[in-house]
């Protein structure tokens, strides 16, 4: 594990950043890959629970990867965005739902608990929304900079695996505006019904988006996140990359939380290589935006709810992985005939 | 709960059973929706959790469902159509992989352990194997009806979610042929790898297949269980039927124990009414039993194990599930604004 706390100095140091970051271990890979094989199982038998225990591997870099500290953080932000009427939950949801989050009562409280995962919440200037990116760049620079070391300095370098998750109304427009800068395609592509806009409020989501798209018209990574993003996206994306610096795998949550970093893979796809995505969110720009980073969700369960729910649901799948892998018996220990 | 025990004194029983086993609480059902739809988070956004606490709740009859006991029962059997070379491992590996669960080594013991399920086997005549199904009727519809006892004495009364699986070296083959026979097609539609059948072995399962069906042309269901099922089978409908009489909820396991219970649909589909299924297995005549069930997997995981892997998987959804269910705050208990 890395002793110094990773923080970023500037945004276009994200640019460099890749190559100097720690990979997946190689030996690690293929010792866990022969253990799968010795198993008391037919041979990828257990299909994708096999590749999720030697992905854990790598990044553990030990072929009997282990989560002691599962560390999940949900990050909050407000968004400009909402004035321009995209979402039918009122803006004082975000700030009653971290309420709710800190009271232990929302979904991924259960969630956490049940998949046994340390929840922490990272409220970020909920009193001060981000601009409307229809009007202007939803966050300076320097306010960028600052929300994603606000995403760094929430990262447990101990953890074993760190999930992320996210709350903020009208963060499904930002999330299209994102994925649409980043993966191209029209807004229309990438907007969906969020908390529950009908077909009206979609449409007016999508208006929205081409608009903020028209004004913002730069398709460099960290300038899509600093002028369409929102504080929680920029913690996220300030998360993912501290995590990588420990060497910690990550569990993104559904849409809002894969578009939160999809400027990170417009940047360098490399950025992204520890991450699995927990689910495919019923948000129907999700699947679309999976296939363009290449992540393959690990359930898919029409959930669309956000807060990490879907990267604790996974998480469980995760920990039934590494029993298999750490617990089983090899062909020669029980004494059971091959093939 | 029932106090009496569950036990079949015919095969002919079973067509009459239905109308005479517990069915879903119509109120708890209704109630338990209710809740969700009140709890903090957009209605129906976390997808198919709901739909799993609702239909627990349905056949637990309470809003509020539990599982304090989950158990597990893994049924092993041997079958005389391995004399026609149907797998590339030995039949002894049935009995070495009996020794494997009760000494902790498997993976289902790891999953059960994960996600909390008490796994108990049940071994059933392995050194006298079913007849040949090329050759004669697997079982005698008394020894078929022996197994399908065996199996409901296995389950336990007080269990709040019974989890099925099952052992046997050669029931892909066995499994294709209860398929073919209940749900009709060719044998090859049903035939995959297996435990590692290769393309040649596979045309030759498929062989073994027509050559069964051709010998045994009864459709009527219980005729096809005992002429072309196993012992595992038997029991699994056995087991199938105890918990429906006691009003628990199943998770059938993958290809090979939703084909076990294929039979039971051919006799009346409302006797599977309360079973889920745990996983889609990789086993290509899966996705296609499942449709002719009318049943959708919980995951879909690329698995093909069996042992009841992909239940015990299935089962830590479930309790995230319920954990949302019975955890999570109501708008009015959290003060957050609806929609």
């Amino acid at each position: 594990m890395n002793s110094t706390t990773f923080s970023l100095s500037s945004l276009s140091q994200v640019a460099g950043l890749a190559k100097g970051l720690p990979s997946a271990d190689a030996d690690a890979i293929k010792e866990a890959r022969a253990r799968q094989d010795d198993l008391t199982k037919p041979q990828g038998s257990l299909g994708r629970l096999e590749e999720l225990a030697v992905f854990l591997a790598g990044w553990q870099g030990r072929d009997r990867p282990a989560i002691d500290l599962a560390q999940a953080v949900v990050f909050a932000g407000n968004h400009g965005v909402c004035a321009q009427g995209v979402n039918p939950f009122p803006q004082e949801v975000t700030v009653q739902m971290v309420a709710n989050f800190q009271a232990g009562g929302a979904a991924i409280n259960q969630l956490c608990a049940a998949n046994q995962a340390e929840l922490s919440v990272v409220a970020l200037d909920l009193d001060t929304p981000t601009a409307d990116i229809t009007q202007a760049p939803a966050m300076s620079a320097q306010e960028c900079l600052e929300a994603m070391n606000r995403g760094a300095q929430a990262v447990n370098p101990q953890a074993d695996i760190l999930l992320l998750g996210e709350m903020g109304i009208g963060n499904s427009t930002i999330a299209a505006a994102l994925a649409c800068a980043s993966c191209g395609g029209e807004a229309v592509d990438w907007i969906g019904p969020g908390t529950g806009s009908d077909a009206a409020g979609m449409a007016h989501k999508a208006s929205v988006v081409d608009a903020a798209l028209a004004l913002h018209p730069s398709r460099d990574g960290m300038d899509i996140l600093a002028n369409l993003g929102g504080r929680e996206q920029a913690a996220i994306c300030g998360a993912v990359l501290a995590a990588r610096s420990y060497g910690i795998a990550v569990i993104l949550d559904g849409f809002i939380c894969t578009a939160a970093v999809a400027p990170l893979h417009v940047v360098d796809p490399a950025l992204l290589d520890h991450c699995l995505v927990g689910h495919q969110s019923a948000e129907p720009g999700h699947k679309r935006l999976l296939a363009a980073l290449n992540k393959t969700p690990i359930v898919e369960f029409d959930m669309r709810l956000g807060e990490g729910s879907g990267a604790a649901l996974a998480l469980g799948i995760l920990r039934s992985a590494l029993a298999c892998h750490n617990g089983m018996s090899t062909f020669s220990e029980a004494g059971v005939s091959e093939a």
